[in-house]
């Protein structure tokens, strides 16, 4: 219920009725958009996965992005949150702060949320509309089946740690766009329309250790994986995986954006070294590259080193969303 | 990722950290805060219920509301919603934007918020902190035998329309704070500490034919059920069930709060006559008040009638978040 009025030209009704009438459905949701909440059948044998992220206006993405930018990446990034599970995409909800109701700002979103709704199956169930700062709240819902979902606390001594695509390049972007420069094309688009590895963590089950999305920064989120398992990890900078644009750059500017960058949306994962073949084969499966980048070792932390083996410091080790 | 940095004082890890250590669990959550996403059963023979609701400062509640009352109301309009569906609430996410990183404000954020998710049997189990205006982004996921969830669109021509606990509190508090003025404390309560009525929706499955909370007051509410049903309604303003405070007043004044105020996080639900007394009984059982305040008729939209029989026209129909 809101405190005050003003002037609008769209009720949220109708706003929910336009969204409803451009939304998918799936064959297991029983009610979607539309009743006071959303019912769904979650088939047996299987486990619900849920993760929720939401973007907020100058924290997550520039006040000047594209629309439908930002619809497509408040998705991408919770179906990376996913795919970092091994769970297959099934259901999401939307809520949308606005300052005020605007119809075509909605349809413009949409036109970058709902495609890659629909590449991945996954439907719109439910959500809200409000008036506040722009902010965008998303919850995706997927399945994996039970007792095999990817986790960040099963990395062992001896992995070999992975990370699929290549690191640095939204974080490129997005130093360029604060400074107010221009950029390649290829790295804006890894920045606005990240890919969320999806097929990739559906084929490391039963075969990786550990997994997580590298959003925060390799290091950081490596040191994540590390902290869950009570392990440490050794990263060897120049096998970091780096575009073909990053790679025309002096190593010591690139590898801040490769290991401690973040946005990137790709998987890293530990595997055991006789399950080299096996990875290399799931990754070729899901059609993304995949680079080998370290070990897991007794002890703590994450050491990077460099090419002449001395340990690397970052300026810092990745993005902390209070601390910038 | 966040564009800018500032001056906080808890990174967002800590602050994570702090909410996992504060909540609870529940024998299902195979895995709850700390990974990408949480993990959780389903047992079989049972749906899943979703629902999402945002609460934006000065549109929701009042920027001087306490804290504890914030969290309360956050997870409380989330579990109505799940109340008017007959689901059994199991889990929930949290999506915090704020200002800066504030953990004594996440402590009496969560002063009000778990002590309403441990009273449901809720398990905490994911969710995210970001900056941003304050903001706060609930889901809450529910569970409820497969194929007998309440809905809007089973309404039928000559059903009882039924109405729980009283109407118009909310508003009338809201009214009072809006004005600047003081009010009653147990009308403050009712809008700053709503009660869910997730027992009288759990014992209306089986007998109510449909189902609504009412969040946007009760004509607006009372309307969508017609509409996803394709039938009328009428109810009897001096039927409407009020409190020992709001019945002091004048009619006229407290009709609008009741009837088109909304706020209140009652059940409205529809039964067919002969369905009385069971009616009664499992209100009895969920210890929540009922009324009977009208009947489902062949047609469309709701009219509310007067004493004198002659019908009565709100100054609105209840709450639009983008018309106020």
């Amino acid at each position: 219920m809101p405190l005050y009025a003003g002037a609008m030209t769209v009720s949220e009704f109708d706003l929910i009725a336009h969204i409803r009438s451009r939304s998918g459905t799936r064959g297991d949701v029983v009610l979607g958009i539309g009743d006071d909440a959303a019912v769904m059948d979650v088939p047996a044998g299987w486990q619900l996965v849920v993760t929720t992220d939401t973007l907020n206006a100058g924290v997550h993405f520039p006040h000047a992005s594209a629309i439908a930018d930002i619809g497509w990446k408040s998705l991408a990034v919770n179906l990376s949150d996913l795919a970092a599970m091994g769970a297959m995409p099934a259901w999401c909800t939307l809520s949308l702060s606005m300052p005020q109701s605007d119809a075509a700002w909605v349809d413009q979103f949409l036109d970058g949320f709902l495609p890659l709704a629909t590449l991945h199956g996954v439907a719109l169930v439910g959500g809200d509309t409000t008036r506040g700062s722009l902010s965008i709240s998303v919850t995706a819902m997927g399945l994996v089946e039970a007792g095999v979902a990817l986790r960040r606390d099963g990395a062992r001594a001896g992995d070999d740690i992975w990370v699929t695509g290549t690191l640095g390049d939204a974080a490129a972007a997005l130093c360029a766009v604060i400074e107010g420069e221009s950029t390649w094309p290829t790295l804006r688009a890894r920045l606005d329309r990240p890919t969320p590895r999806v097929a990739a963590g559906r084929r490391l089950l039963g075969i990786a250790h550990s997994c997580i999305d590298v959003s925060d920064g390799l290091l950081a989120d490596l040191g994540h994986i590390c902290e869950s398992s009570a392990v440490g990890a050794e990263i060897e900078l120049d096998l970091l995986p780096v575009s073909a644009v990053l790679a025309t750059l002096d190593p010591a500017a690139r590898w801040h954006w490769q290991a401690a960058g973040g946005d990137d949306y790709e998987l890293c994962f530990t595997a055991p070294p006789r399950l080299r073949e096996p990875v290399l084969q799931a990754m070729d499966f899901a059609e993304s590259a995949v680079t080998r980048i370290g070990r897991v070792v007794a002890g703590q932390g994450v050491c990077a080193l460099q090419p002449d083996g001395t340990p690397w410091q970052p300026r810092k080790t990745g993005y902390d969303h209070f601390r910038g």
